[in-house]
């Protein structure tokens, strides 16, 4: 009844948003003003194989249009985020990192036949800089960059209003941009990517450096209370003064820093979005080292304060609502809802 | 009577394309083919100030029409390539490097009522890296990075056909990205960009600094009898296998393969096109370790052969013939031209 009451106040043709990732799926149906109105999630189980996975994906999507409480039929695409690389054309994923085994499989089309609806396929990280673009920090903007600072670093590039999948489909990996040649080892197994000095995963790593070097650090502490070294316990650490924690981090934000003035030389764009959990759990106190960092290194120097450095505005949805985004504009015919 | 042959054989209407350095002015007339039909040069003269230099510039592009053999009713517009910062909208230069005292300079309004023409202003390696998509290297393609290695490195970016000029007409500064991080200081003041590590400056001075340190090199004979550490000095120094111009030259291909790597994350272009002094005086063999060097860093290996890294093909006309391309652009109405 209350779904009831909501989905009157809300618009359809209703388009449903997903995200496959290595452990979660995630579906939100979203009506034409871009609002979430109910959301399902469920396990991948990746290992039990793409058939099982596939299938489950189509039960989370019904199961996210039975809590809006809306009728299948007023369901006219779906949007799919996974990890790449992918094909959006054909709508195919070749053996992402973390869902082994997945060669060469016809996502889309499946989905697409499981569902009987058009079913749009993008890399994920693509998605959440749409959804940011299109509903989140970068509406007003024509050219973005996004990037998303998590376990790994993820990017994505709007350029003139429009999403950049690339020549290969892989545009948008700022994470392996090299900043640091012949730097530390990155998870892709090259030196000196921008993921292998500013990511959770080297903060943690330099931080378990230091504490096992004899380093005294509140790290140990608050890792006892969380479990592990979330983003909140280095949010917590940095903001009581822990000194190797903010010794650190300011290395991670100084390298993002001259990463953002790269991407700014290269391509001068309007706004550069910074999401993730890291940025997430600190906010704007993360952003400001970066800003300063980057603006130093800027080569033009003439207008530097109209290229904005902004915290991302979705948060965990920015995925989900970029392949709505996606689904929205591909069936739709009307021009005006272009921008989502 | 050899210039109205030639007239004859190809076609008009025409345009002027100008090239504006620090120290000399070019200008060459271009057919509706893109060719060149004559060209004229003349020394800048910076010191003698704006005035000076613009009365210059229109001397020297009516120069070119007579020895084209041309008349001047026949010419449609003029584009004009002069170093940043400019404003390819208003047509005025802020403040180049190379041309003191050039602080909001009408040039291409001044140009323009001086010819009675339209001119149309670009930064001067953008429009190089135009020249080369629309009539060299890059001609069947839709995505294509320049990248110019002189005594600086610039660059250029065509995406979907057209060149990007960027929010703050500042994009394609590739020689400004950082790729080490920290590493040597650069012409621009700051540490580690593309340019402090790869540029022709840059191997001169680790050769210079290698034999000051007392290395044997066959660069001291070369450069007597040059006159000046040329490309052309370097690449005889390589090809005569010397162990010093060997590791330094093999040191700034290696950084220009991780720039090209990082270009090809982040864009995921067709081509990467280089050109500039040191490329023109190696070639392909100067090409073939920034190749190897690219491929291992790109993060999606599939489809990673597709992805073309050349040499220049206009030598020191691309920048006249981009700008021309540019002026034929601005001023036809045939949509047919818009590939130049």
């Amino acid at each position: 009844m209350a779904n009831q009451t909501l989905r009157d106040t809300r618009a359809a043709p209703y388009v449903i948003g997903m995200d496959l990732g290595g452990t979660k799926i995630l579906a939100a149906v979203v009506d034409v003003e871009g609002r979430i109105l109910a959301e399902a999630k469920r396990e991948t189980r990746a290992d039990e194989g793409p058939d099982y996975v596939i299938k489950r994906m189509a039960q989370t999507a019904r199961k996210a249009a039975r809590h809006a409480g809306i009728d299948w039929t007023t369901v006219t695409g779906v949007g799919v985020g996974a990890p790449g690389p992918i094909d959006p054309e054909s709508g195919f994923v070749y053996n992402p990192p973390n869902l082994p085994g997945w060669d060469e499989i016809a996502l889309a089309p499946r989905l697409s036949e499981a569902l009987e609806l058009p079913v749009f396929l993008e890399n994920d990280v693509n998605l959440g800089t749409l959804g940011e673009h299109a509903l989140g920090a970068g509406q007003d903007t024509k050219d973005m960059v996004g990037i998303f600072v998590g376990t790994g670093v993820g990017g994505g590039l709007i350029l003139d209003g429009q999403l950049r999948s690339g020549f290969r489909h892989a545009a948008g990996e700022v994470g392996h941009m090299i900043v640091f040649a012949d730097g530390p080892v990155c998870g892709c197994g090259k030196r000196g990517c921008l993921e292998s000095v500013a990511s959770r995963t080297a903060i943690e790593r330099d931080i378990r450096l230091g504490i096992a070097a004899g380093r005294k650090s509140l790290i140990p502490k608050l890792v006892r209370e969380k479990g592990r070294m979330t983003s909140g316990v280095l949010a917590r650490a940095l903001r009581k003064g822990d000194p190797l924690t903010t010794e650190v981090m300011g290395r991670a934000q100084w390298y993002l820093g001259l990463l953002t003035a790269s991407l700014v030389n290269l391509i001068d764009p309007e706004m550069i979005v910074f999401g993730g959990g890291v940025v997430e759990a600190l906010g704007n106190d993360f952003l400001t080292p970066i800003r300063v960092t980057a603006r130093q290194y800027y080569i033009q120097q003439a207008g530097a304060d109209r290229v904005r450095i902004v915290a991302a505005q979705l948060g965990d949805h920015a995925g989900v609502l970029g392949a709505a985004v996606l689904a929205r504009r591909r069936t739709s015919t009307d021009p005006g809802v272009a921008r989502g």
